[in-house]
Protein backbone atom coordinates (compact mmCIF):
# COMPACT_ATOMS: atom_id res chain seq x y z
CA UNK A 1 0.00 0.00 0.00
CA UNK A 2 1.34 3.55 -0.88
CA UNK A 3 1.17 6.25 1.57
CA UNK A 4 -0.61 9.57 0.54
CA UNK A 5 1.22 12.41 0.27
CA UNK A 6 -0.73 16.01 0.00
CA UNK A 7 0.54 19.49 0.84
CA UNK A 8 -0.15 21.69 3.77
CA UNK A 9 -2.79 24.02 2.75
CA UNK A 10 -2.49 27.59 3.82
CA UNK A 11 -6.18 27.63 4.94
CA UNK A 12 -5.48 24.17 7.05
CA UNK A 13 -2.81 26.28 9.48
CA UNK A 14 -4.22 28.27 13.04
CA UNK A 15 -3.18 31.24 14.66
CA UNK A 16 -0.70 28.85 16.31
CA UNK A 17 1.01 28.63 13.06
CA UNK A 18 0.35 25.52 12.58
CA UNK A 19 -1.75 22.90 11.14
CA UNK A 20 -5.02 22.99 13.30
CA UNK A 21 -5.96 19.44 14.73
CA UNK A 22 -8.93 18.92 13.30
CA UNK A 23 -7.53 19.18 9.91
CA UNK A 24 -5.50 15.09 10.98
CA UNK A 25 -8.77 14.08 11.04
CA UNK A 26 -9.96 14.93 7.10
CA UNK A 27 -6.40 14.09 6.06
CA UNK A 28 -7.06 10.13 8.04
CA UNK A 29 -10.29 10.76 5.52
CA UNK A 30 -8.36 11.57 2.34
CA UNK A 31 -5.61 8.73 2.45
CA UNK A 32 -8.75 6.23 3.16
CA UNK A 33 -9.97 7.43 -0.10
CA UNK A 34 -6.47 6.86 -1.34
CA UNK A 35 -6.59 3.42 0.30
CA UNK A 36 -9.75 2.52 -1.40
CA UNK A 37 -8.90 3.49 -4.92
CA UNK A 38 -5.31 1.34 -4.39
CA UNK A 39 -7.39 -1.93 -3.37
CA UNK A 40 -9.56 -1.34 -6.64
CA UNK A 41 -12.86 -0.92 -5.07
CA UNK A 42 -13.48 3.22 -3.90
CA UNK A 43 -15.57 4.88 -1.86
CA UNK A 44 -17.43 6.64 -4.77
CA UNK A 45 -18.71 2.91 -6.00
CA UNK A 46 -19.34 1.65 -2.98
CA UNK A 47 -21.50 4.62 -2.70
CA UNK A 48 -23.12 3.83 -5.99
CA UNK A 49 -23.92 0.32 -4.38
CA UNK A 50 -25.97 1.92 -1.66
CA UNK A 51 -23.46 1.25 1.15
CA UNK A 52 -22.41 4.38 3.10
CA UNK A 53 -19.38 3.29 5.42
CA UNK A 54 -19.69 6.05 8.36
CA UNK A 55 -17.14 7.15 11.24
CA UNK A 56 -18.52 5.40 14.38
CA UNK A 57 -15.21 6.69 16.38
CA UNK A 58 -11.72 8.64 15.40
CA UNK A 59 -8.73 9.52 17.67
CA UNK A 60 -5.85 11.17 16.58
CA UNK A 61 -2.53 11.59 18.64
CA UNK A 62 -0.38 14.62 17.96
CA UNK A 63 3.48 14.33 18.03
CA UNK A 64 5.20 16.77 15.80
CA UNK A 65 3.18 20.12 13.98
CA UNK A 66 2.64 20.48 10.52
CA UNK A 67 3.33 23.36 9.15
CA UNK A 68 2.43 25.46 5.70
CA UNK A 69 4.88 24.94 3.11
CA UNK A 70 5.50 21.33 4.10
CA UNK A 71 3.91 17.74 2.94
CA UNK A 72 1.38 15.21 4.97
CA UNK A 73 2.03 11.86 4.35
CA UNK A 74 -0.01 9.38 5.67
CA UNK A 75 0.16 6.04 5.78
CA UNK A 76 -2.98 3.87 6.40
CA UNK A 77 -3.21 0.52 7.36
CA UNK A 78 -6.62 -1.71 7.48
CA UNK A 79 -6.41 -3.20 10.96
CA UNK A 80 -9.73 -4.78 11.01
CA UNK A 81 -12.48 -6.17 9.05
CA UNK A 82 -15.61 -8.14 10.40
CA UNK A 83 -18.88 -8.45 8.56
CA UNK A 84 -19.97 -5.29 10.43
CA UNK A 85 -17.21 -2.87 10.83
CA UNK A 86 -13.79 -2.16 9.33
CA UNK A 87 -11.13 -0.18 11.44
CA UNK A 88 -8.09 1.41 10.22
CA UNK A 89 -4.94 2.54 11.70
CA UNK A 90 -2.39 5.99 10.45
CA UNK A 91 0.52 7.27 10.90
CA UNK A 92 1.29 11.02 9.67
CA UNK A 93 4.55 12.06 8.48
CA UNK A 94 5.82 15.22 7.82
CA UNK A 95 8.39 16.13 4.51
CA UNK A 96 11.51 14.85 6.44
CA UNK A 97 9.89 11.66 7.16
CA UNK A 98 9.61 12.79 11.18
CA UNK A 99 6.19 10.92 13.09
CA UNK A 100 3.55 14.23 13.20
CA UNK A 101 0.80 12.42 14.34
CA UNK A 102 -0.56 8.90 15.00
CA UNK A 103 -4.51 7.88 14.93
CA UNK A 104 -7.28 5.56 13.92
CA UNK A 105 -10.97 5.29 12.60
CA UNK A 106 -13.79 3.01 13.24
CA UNK A 107 -16.42 2.40 10.47
CA UNK A 108 -19.91 0.76 10.29
CA UNK A 109 -21.67 -0.59 6.96
CA UNK A 110 -24.91 0.98 6.15
CA UNK A 111 -28.25 0.76 3.47
CA UNK A 112 -29.27 3.54 1.87
CA UNK A 113 -32.24 3.88 4.85
CA UNK A 114 -29.55 3.76 7.40
CA UNK A 115 -29.94 0.75 8.27
CA UNK A 116 -26.71 -1.71 9.28
CA UNK A 117 -25.75 -4.73 6.99
CA UNK A 118 -23.91 -7.77 7.07
CA UNK A 119 -21.27 -6.17 4.49
CA UNK A 120 -20.42 -9.94 3.53
CA UNK A 121 -23.74 -10.96 2.34
CA UNK A 122 -24.14 -7.66 1.07
CA UNK A 123 -21.61 -7.46 -0.81
CA UNK A 124 -18.98 -10.09 -1.06
CA UNK A 125 -16.36 -8.68 -3.41
CA UNK A 126 -15.85 -5.73 -1.35
CA UNK A 127 -15.59 -7.55 1.82
CA UNK A 128 -13.13 -9.89 0.74
CA UNK A 129 -11.26 -7.28 -1.13
CA UNK A 130 -10.77 -5.59 2.60
CA UNK A 131 -10.31 -8.76 4.36
CA UNK A 132 -7.34 -9.44 1.73
CA UNK A 133 -5.53 -6.17 2.95
CA UNK A 134 -5.83 -6.42 6.65
CA UNK A 135 -2.51 -5.45 8.47
CA UNK A 136 -1.40 -5.69 11.68
CA UNK A 137 -1.88 -2.27 14.01
CA UNK A 138 1.68 -0.20 13.13
CA UNK A 139 3.75 0.23 16.14
CA UNK B 1 -34.32 42.18 10.39
CA UNK B 2 -32.00 41.45 13.31
CA UNK B 3 -28.22 41.30 12.79
CA UNK B 4 -26.33 37.48 13.57
CA UNK B 5 -23.91 37.46 16.22
CA UNK B 6 -21.67 34.46 16.87
CA UNK B 7 -17.91 34.20 18.22
CA UNK B 8 -14.88 33.93 16.25
CA UNK B 9 -13.61 30.24 16.41
CA UNK B 10 -10.28 29.48 16.94
CA UNK B 11 -10.04 26.95 14.36
CA UNK B 12 -11.43 29.69 11.72
CA UNK B 13 -8.36 31.65 11.88
CA UNK B 14 -5.03 30.80 9.73
CA UNK B 15 -1.39 31.29 10.56
CA UNK B 16 -1.42 35.21 9.52
CA UNK B 17 -3.61 34.84 13.51
CA UNK B 18 -6.68 36.25 11.53
CA UNK B 19 -9.78 34.42 10.21
CA UNK B 20 -9.39 32.34 7.37
CA UNK B 21 -10.84 34.83 4.47
CA UNK B 22 -12.97 31.62 2.77
CA UNK B 23 -14.77 31.59 6.40
CA UNK B 24 -16.96 34.75 6.18
CA UNK B 25 -18.38 33.23 2.87
CA UNK B 26 -19.86 30.47 5.72
CA UNK B 27 -20.25 33.67 7.98
CA UNK B 28 -22.48 34.91 4.95
CA UNK B 29 -24.42 31.39 4.58
CA UNK B 30 -25.35 31.17 8.75
CA UNK B 31 -26.51 34.42 8.41
CA UNK B 32 -28.98 33.47 5.54
CA UNK B 33 -30.08 30.86 8.15
CA UNK B 34 -30.83 33.03 10.42
CA UNK B 35 -32.70 35.82 7.87
CA UNK B 36 -34.82 33.30 6.89
CA UNK B 37 -35.56 31.88 10.48
CA UNK B 38 -36.00 35.55 11.39
CA UNK B 39 -38.71 35.68 8.21
CA UNK B 40 -40.59 32.67 8.97
CA UNK B 41 -39.69 30.30 6.49
CA UNK B 42 -36.37 28.59 7.32
CA UNK B 43 -34.29 26.80 4.79
CA UNK B 44 -34.83 23.01 6.40
CA UNK B 45 -38.73 23.57 5.38
CA UNK B 46 -38.25 25.01 2.00
CA UNK B 47 -35.44 21.95 1.58
CA UNK B 48 -38.20 19.70 2.72
CA UNK B 49 -40.81 20.97 0.54
CA UNK B 50 -38.19 19.71 -2.44
CA UNK B 51 -36.77 22.79 -3.29
CA UNK B 52 -33.10 23.51 -2.81
CA UNK B 53 -31.00 27.08 -3.31
CA UNK B 54 -27.94 26.81 -4.76
CA UNK B 55 -25.11 29.75 -4.46
CA UNK B 56 -24.41 31.09 -8.50
CA UNK B 57 -21.86 33.82 -7.52
CA UNK B 58 -20.37 35.19 -4.00
CA UNK B 59 -17.78 37.80 -2.94
CA UNK B 60 -16.12 39.56 -0.63
CA UNK B 61 -14.44 42.45 0.07
CA UNK B 62 -12.42 42.41 3.54
CA UNK B 63 -11.74 45.77 5.20
CA UNK B 64 -10.29 44.83 8.83
CA UNK B 65 -9.37 41.52 10.01
CA UNK B 66 -11.89 39.89 12.41
CA UNK B 67 -9.63 37.93 15.48
CA UNK B 68 -10.03 34.97 17.81
CA UNK B 69 -11.78 36.62 21.30
CA UNK B 70 -13.44 38.75 18.40
CA UNK B 71 -17.49 37.87 17.66
CA UNK B 72 -18.51 38.77 13.98
CA UNK B 73 -22.06 40.41 13.48
CA UNK B 74 -23.53 40.02 9.94
CA UNK B 75 -26.07 42.58 8.92
CA UNK B 76 -27.68 40.57 5.99
CA UNK B 77 -30.35 42.35 3.25
CA UNK B 78 -32.43 40.30 0.70
CA UNK B 79 -31.52 42.85 -2.22
CA UNK B 80 -33.50 40.83 -4.87
CA UNK B 81 -35.75 38.55 -6.00
CA UNK B 82 -37.21 37.56 -8.90
CA UNK B 83 -38.95 34.12 -9.78
CA UNK B 84 -35.92 31.98 -10.14
CA UNK B 85 -33.25 34.28 -8.34
CA UNK B 86 -32.49 35.80 -5.36
CA UNK B 87 -29.73 38.12 -3.78
CA UNK B 88 -28.25 38.98 -0.53
CA UNK B 89 -25.83 41.59 0.76
CA UNK B 90 -24.13 41.38 3.49
CA UNK B 91 -21.79 43.70 6.19
CA UNK B 92 -19.66 42.29 8.67
CA UNK B 93 -18.94 44.26 12.09
CA UNK B 94 -16.32 43.39 14.37
CA UNK B 95 -17.36 43.34 18.26
CA UNK B 96 -16.38 47.24 18.09
CA UNK B 97 -18.80 47.79 15.53
CA UNK B 98 -15.97 48.49 12.60
CA UNK B 99 -16.59 47.46 9.17
CA UNK B 100 -14.71 43.89 8.58
CA UNK B 101 -16.27 43.24 5.27
CA UNK B 102 -18.63 43.56 2.70
CA UNK B 103 -20.17 40.97 0.16
CA UNK B 104 -23.01 39.71 -1.99
CA UNK B 105 -24.45 36.60 -2.65
CA UNK B 106 -26.78 35.06 -6.04
CA UNK B 107 -28.97 32.37 -5.61
CA UNK B 108 -31.39 30.20 -7.81
CA UNK B 109 -34.08 27.60 -7.24
CA UNK B 110 -33.43 24.30 -8.24
CA UNK B 111 -36.03 21.06 -7.83
CA UNK B 112 -34.80 17.43 -6.43
CA UNK B 113 -34.03 17.04 -10.03
CA UNK B 114 -31.72 20.13 -9.97
CA UNK B 115 -33.99 21.52 -12.64
CA UNK B 116 -34.58 24.99 -11.82
CA UNK B 117 -38.08 26.42 -10.25
CA UNK B 118 -40.19 29.19 -11.39
CA UNK B 119 -40.36 29.79 -7.26
CA UNK B 120 -43.72 32.12 -7.58
CA UNK B 121 -45.18 29.81 -9.31
CA UNK B 122 -43.94 26.63 -7.18
CA UNK B 123 -44.15 27.87 -3.67
CA UNK B 124 -45.46 31.59 -3.57
CA UNK B 125 -45.61 31.68 0.01
CA UNK B 126 -42.13 31.10 -0.06
CA UNK B 127 -42.32 33.70 -2.86
CA UNK B 128 -44.40 36.45 -1.19
CA UNK B 129 -42.54 35.84 1.88
CA UNK B 130 -38.97 36.72 0.74
CA UNK B 131 -40.54 39.65 -1.74
CA UNK B 132 -41.73 41.51 1.43
CA UNK B 133 -38.23 41.56 2.66
CA UNK B 134 -36.80 43.16 -0.33
CA UNK B 135 -34.34 45.89 0.82
CA UNK B 136 -32.36 48.40 -1.30
CA UNK B 137 -28.22 47.38 -1.59
CA UNK B 138 -26.82 48.76 1.85
CA UNK B 139 -24.23 51.74 1.44
CA UNK C 1 -20.58 24.55 33.83
CA UNK C 2 -23.47 25.56 31.60
CA UNK C 3 -23.33 23.31 28.55
CA UNK C 4 -22.31 25.30 25.35
CA UNK C 5 -25.34 25.41 22.62
CA UNK C 6 -24.58 26.56 18.44
CA UNK C 7 -26.51 25.68 15.27
CA UNK C 8 -25.38 23.38 13.01
CA UNK C 9 -24.51 25.08 9.93
CA UNK C 10 -24.73 23.92 6.77
CA UNK C 11 -21.38 23.99 5.56
CA UNK C 12 -21.02 20.96 8.29
CA UNK C 13 -22.84 19.05 6.87
CA UNK C 14 -21.52 16.38 3.82
CA UNK C 15 -23.18 13.92 0.95
CA UNK C 16 -24.30 11.53 3.73
CA UNK C 17 -26.68 14.58 4.56
CA UNK C 18 -25.06 15.00 8.02
CA UNK C 19 -22.29 16.57 10.16
CA UNK C 20 -19.27 15.69 9.17
CA UNK C 21 -17.10 13.70 11.53
CA UNK C 22 -14.49 16.45 11.85
CA UNK C 23 -16.56 18.93 12.76
CA UNK C 24 -17.68 17.40 16.04
CA UNK C 25 -13.57 17.64 16.81
CA UNK C 26 -13.97 21.41 16.15
CA UNK C 27 -17.37 21.79 18.45
CA UNK C 28 -15.53 20.64 21.33
CA UNK C 29 -12.98 23.42 20.71
CA UNK C 30 -15.40 25.79 21.19
CA UNK C 31 -16.96 24.44 24.54
CA UNK C 32 -13.44 24.48 25.67
CA UNK C 33 -13.88 28.40 24.52
CA UNK C 34 -17.00 28.84 26.40
CA UNK C 35 -15.77 26.79 29.55
CA UNK C 36 -12.84 28.87 29.62
CA UNK C 37 -14.89 32.00 29.74
CA UNK C 38 -17.25 30.55 32.15
CA UNK C 39 -14.71 30.08 34.44
CA UNK C 40 -12.95 33.13 34.38
CA UNK C 41 -9.55 32.74 32.64
CA UNK C 42 -10.29 32.92 28.97
CA UNK C 43 -8.36 31.61 26.18
CA UNK C 44 -7.40 35.01 24.50
CA UNK C 45 -5.81 35.91 27.81
CA UNK C 46 -3.95 33.00 28.49
CA UNK C 47 -2.09 33.49 25.50
CA UNK C 48 -1.91 37.10 25.71
CA UNK C 49 -0.05 35.80 28.98
CA UNK C 50 2.35 33.95 26.59
CA UNK C 51 0.78 30.39 26.71
CA UNK C 52 -0.45 27.93 24.09
CA UNK C 53 -2.37 25.16 25.12
CA UNK C 54 -2.43 22.76 21.76
CA UNK C 55 -3.96 19.89 21.43
CA UNK C 56 -1.78 16.59 22.32
CA UNK C 57 -4.76 13.96 22.01
CA UNK C 58 -8.65 13.72 20.46
CA UNK C 59 -10.96 10.81 20.11
CA UNK C 60 -14.34 11.15 19.60
CA UNK C 61 -17.17 8.08 19.35
CA UNK C 62 -20.31 8.79 17.03
CA UNK C 63 -23.77 8.09 18.32
CA UNK C 64 -26.77 9.47 16.50
CA UNK C 65 -25.49 12.11 13.27
CA UNK C 66 -26.41 15.55 14.26
CA UNK C 67 -28.44 17.39 11.07
CA UNK C 68 -29.01 21.14 9.67
CA UNK C 69 -31.74 22.62 10.92
CA UNK C 70 -30.51 20.65 14.82
CA UNK C 71 -28.57 22.58 17.50
CA UNK C 72 -25.27 20.70 19.40
CA UNK C 73 -25.45 20.95 22.93
CA UNK C 74 -22.29 20.25 24.15
CA UNK C 75 -21.46 19.54 27.68
CA UNK C 76 -18.10 19.69 29.05
CA UNK C 77 -16.02 18.62 31.87
CA UNK C 78 -12.51 19.34 33.07
CA UNK C 79 -11.31 15.68 34.02
CA UNK C 80 -7.42 16.03 34.70
CA UNK C 81 -5.64 18.96 36.07
CA UNK C 82 -1.48 18.78 36.33
CA UNK C 83 1.52 21.21 36.21
CA UNK C 84 1.86 20.16 32.62
CA UNK C 85 -1.38 19.19 31.11
CA UNK C 86 -5.30 19.01 30.83
CA UNK C 87 -8.19 16.72 30.01
CA UNK C 88 -11.69 17.45 29.24
CA UNK C 89 -14.04 15.17 28.42
CA UNK C 90 -17.53 15.97 26.36
CA UNK C 91 -21.10 14.92 25.63
CA UNK C 92 -23.19 16.20 22.26
CA UNK C 93 -26.27 16.19 22.42
CA UNK C 94 -28.58 16.79 19.98
CA UNK C 95 -31.97 19.60 19.83
CA UNK C 96 -33.79 16.77 21.83
CA UNK C 97 -31.30 15.77 24.59
CA UNK C 98 -30.35 12.40 22.39
CA UNK C 99 -26.48 11.88 22.65
CA UNK C 100 -25.09 12.21 19.63
CA UNK C 101 -21.46 11.84 20.28
CA UNK C 102 -18.53 11.53 23.38
CA UNK C 103 -14.89 12.47 23.15
CA UNK C 104 -12.33 13.52 24.97
CA UNK C 105 -9.36 15.34 24.45
CA UNK C 106 -5.41 16.09 26.02
CA UNK C 107 -3.86 19.07 26.05
CA UNK C 108 -0.46 20.81 27.34
CA UNK C 109 1.30 23.83 27.80
CA UNK C 110 3.84 25.82 26.28
CA UNK C 111 5.50 29.72 26.21
CA UNK C 112 5.81 31.31 23.09
CA UNK C 113 9.16 29.14 21.96
CA UNK C 114 7.09 26.50 22.18
CA UNK C 115 8.88 24.71 25.08
CA UNK C 116 7.12 22.96 27.87
CA UNK C 117 6.12 24.83 30.90
CA UNK C 118 4.92 23.90 34.18
CA UNK C 119 1.95 25.97 34.43
CA UNK C 120 1.43 25.91 37.92
CA UNK C 121 4.85 27.65 38.68
CA UNK C 122 4.33 29.60 35.52
CA UNK C 123 0.72 30.90 36.30
CA UNK C 124 -0.65 30.05 39.49
CA UNK C 125 -4.00 31.73 38.81
CA UNK C 126 -4.53 29.99 35.86
CA UNK C 127 -3.74 26.86 37.11
CA UNK C 128 -5.97 27.14 40.45
CA UNK C 129 -8.63 28.26 38.16
CA UNK C 130 -8.63 25.49 36.76
CA UNK C 131 -7.59 22.81 39.28
CA UNK C 132 -10.92 24.00 41.23
CA UNK C 133 -13.27 23.09 38.19
CA UNK C 134 -12.07 19.48 37.79
CA UNK C 135 -14.45 16.83 37.24
CA UNK C 136 -15.05 13.15 37.55
CA UNK C 137 -15.19 11.62 33.84
CA UNK C 138 -18.82 11.84 33.04
CA UNK C 139 -21.22 8.47 32.58
CA UNK D 1 1.95 28.11 -16.39
CA UNK D 2 0.82 24.18 -15.27
CA UNK D 3 -2.70 24.46 -14.03
CA UNK D 4 -3.09 22.92 -10.54
CA UNK D 5 -4.82 19.31 -10.15
CA UNK D 6 -6.42 17.83 -6.85
CA UNK D 7 -9.47 15.44 -5.64
CA UNK D 8 -12.39 16.81 -4.27
CA UNK D 9 -12.40 15.51 -0.91
CA UNK D 10 -15.43 13.92 0.59
CA UNK D 11 -15.56 16.80 3.44
CA UNK D 12 -16.04 19.32 1.05
CA UNK D 13 -19.23 18.38 -0.10
CA UNK D 14 -22.46 19.18 1.96
CA UNK D 15 -26.03 17.66 1.98
CA UNK D 16 -26.57 18.99 -1.73
CA UNK D 17 -23.90 15.81 -2.48
CA UNK D 18 -21.56 18.90 -4.36
CA UNK D 19 -18.52 20.67 -2.97
CA UNK D 20 -19.72 23.37 -0.95
CA UNK D 21 -19.57 26.83 -2.57
CA UNK D 22 -16.86 27.96 0.08
CA UNK D 23 -14.27 25.68 -0.63
CA UNK D 24 -13.97 26.92 -4.16
CA UNK D 25 -12.36 30.20 -2.44
CA UNK D 26 -9.74 27.33 -0.47
CA UNK D 27 -9.28 25.89 -3.76
CA UNK D 28 -8.20 29.49 -5.38
CA UNK D 29 -5.32 29.29 -2.90
CA UNK D 30 -4.03 26.05 -3.18
CA UNK D 31 -3.79 27.50 -6.81
CA UNK D 32 -2.00 30.31 -5.59
CA UNK D 33 0.21 28.20 -3.64
CA UNK D 34 0.90 26.01 -6.94
CA UNK D 35 1.35 29.21 -8.94
CA UNK D 36 4.42 30.68 -6.77
CA UNK D 37 5.93 27.33 -6.39
CA UNK D 38 5.69 27.32 -10.38
CA UNK D 39 7.52 31.06 -10.61
CA UNK D 40 10.21 30.11 -7.56
CA UNK D 41 8.88 32.25 -5.90
CA UNK D 42 6.98 30.34 -3.12
CA UNK D 43 4.57 32.07 -0.67
CA UNK D 44 6.99 30.10 2.37
CA UNK D 45 9.48 32.73 1.12
CA UNK D 46 7.61 35.76 0.98
CA UNK D 47 6.77 34.92 4.91
CA UNK D 48 10.15 33.98 5.75
CA UNK D 49 11.05 37.23 4.05
CA UNK D 50 8.71 39.55 6.27
CA UNK D 51 6.16 40.20 3.69
CA UNK D 52 2.18 38.61 3.88
CA UNK D 53 -0.40 39.25 1.27
CA UNK D 54 -3.76 39.29 2.26
CA UNK D 55 -6.78 38.76 0.48
CA UNK D 56 -8.50 42.43 -0.19
CA UNK D 57 -11.55 41.20 -1.93
CA UNK D 58 -12.26 37.69 -3.96
CA UNK D 59 -15.66 36.52 -6.05
CA UNK D 60 -16.45 33.30 -7.59
CA UNK D 61 -19.38 32.06 -9.60
CA UNK D 62 -20.41 28.93 -10.18
CA UNK D 63 -21.62 26.64 -13.13
CA UNK D 64 -21.72 23.29 -12.84
CA UNK D 65 -21.17 21.50 -9.36
CA UNK D 66 -18.12 19.06 -7.94
CA UNK D 67 -18.88 16.06 -6.92
CA UNK D 68 -16.70 13.26 -4.48
CA UNK D 69 -14.92 10.96 -6.80
CA UNK D 70 -14.28 13.65 -9.46
CA UNK D 71 -11.07 16.20 -9.76
CA UNK D 72 -10.77 20.00 -10.26
CA UNK D 73 -8.44 21.49 -11.96
CA UNK D 74 -7.74 25.39 -11.65
CA UNK D 75 -6.08 27.36 -14.12
CA UNK D 76 -4.62 30.63 -12.48
CA UNK D 77 -3.75 33.43 -14.35
CA UNK D 78 -1.80 36.86 -12.71
CA UNK D 79 -4.08 39.30 -13.84
CA UNK D 80 -2.62 42.62 -12.04
CA UNK D 81 0.61 44.03 -10.65
CA UNK D 82 1.26 47.05 -8.96
CA UNK D 83 3.40 48.39 -6.26
CA UNK D 84 1.08 47.66 -4.06
CA UNK D 85 -1.20 45.14 -5.04
CA UNK D 86 -2.08 42.14 -7.56
CA UNK D 87 -4.68 40.62 -8.96
CA UNK D 88 -5.92 36.46 -9.80
CA UNK D 89 -7.95 35.22 -11.77
CA UNK D 90 -9.08 31.48 -11.51
CA UNK D 91 -11.15 28.80 -14.08
CA UNK D 92 -12.17 25.49 -12.14
CA UNK D 93 -12.94 22.58 -14.68
CA UNK D 94 -14.30 19.41 -13.56
CA UNK D 95 -12.48 15.81 -14.70
CA UNK D 96 -14.06 15.96 -18.00
CA UNK D 97 -12.42 19.55 -18.60
CA UNK D 98 -16.37 21.06 -17.90
CA UNK D 99 -16.15 24.40 -16.91
CA UNK D 100 -17.35 24.20 -13.32
CA UNK D 101 -16.40 27.75 -11.56
CA UNK D 102 -14.60 30.78 -12.75
CA UNK D 103 -13.02 33.76 -10.13
CA UNK D 104 -11.22 36.05 -9.01
CA UNK D 105 -9.23 37.83 -5.89
CA UNK D 106 -6.92 40.74 -4.95
CA UNK D 107 -4.21 40.80 -2.60
CA UNK D 108 -2.10 43.69 -1.10
CA UNK D 109 1.46 43.52 0.76
CA UNK D 110 1.71 43.92 4.26
CA UNK D 111 4.88 43.67 6.36
CA UNK D 112 5.57 41.92 9.76
CA UNK D 113 3.34 45.13 11.04
CA UNK D 114 0.90 45.15 8.57
CA UNK D 115 1.60 48.30 7.22
CA UNK D 116 1.06 48.40 3.33
CA UNK D 117 4.48 47.89 1.76
CA UNK D 118 5.67 48.89 -1.58
CA UNK D 119 6.95 46.02 -2.96
CA UNK D 120 9.01 46.74 -5.56
CA UNK D 121 11.14 48.52 -3.77
CA UNK D 122 10.80 46.49 -0.66
CA UNK D 123 11.19 42.89 -2.68
CA UNK D 124 12.18 43.62 -6.41
CA UNK D 125 13.34 40.49 -7.38
CA UNK D 126 9.59 39.59 -6.49
CA UNK D 127 7.78 41.95 -8.16
CA UNK D 128 10.14 41.33 -11.00
CA UNK D 129 9.32 37.42 -11.08
CA UNK D 130 5.13 38.42 -10.63
CA UNK D 131 5.26 41.17 -13.03
CA UNK D 132 6.77 38.27 -15.70
CA UNK D 133 3.88 36.22 -15.44
CA UNK D 134 0.97 38.63 -15.93
CA UNK D 135 -1.74 37.58 -18.25
CA UNK D 136 -4.64 39.17 -19.60
CA UNK D 137 -7.90 38.19 -18.16
CA UNK D 138 -8.88 34.93 -19.28
CA UNK D 139 -12.41 34.73 -21.38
Amino acid sequence: MRAYTRRVNYYETDKMGVVHHSNYIRYFEEARTSFMEQVGYDYPRLEAEGIVSPVTAVSCTYKTPLRYGDTATVQVYLTGMTRVRCAFSYRVLDGQGKLAATGNSQHCFLDGAGRPVNIQRENPEFYNTFSGELEPEPK
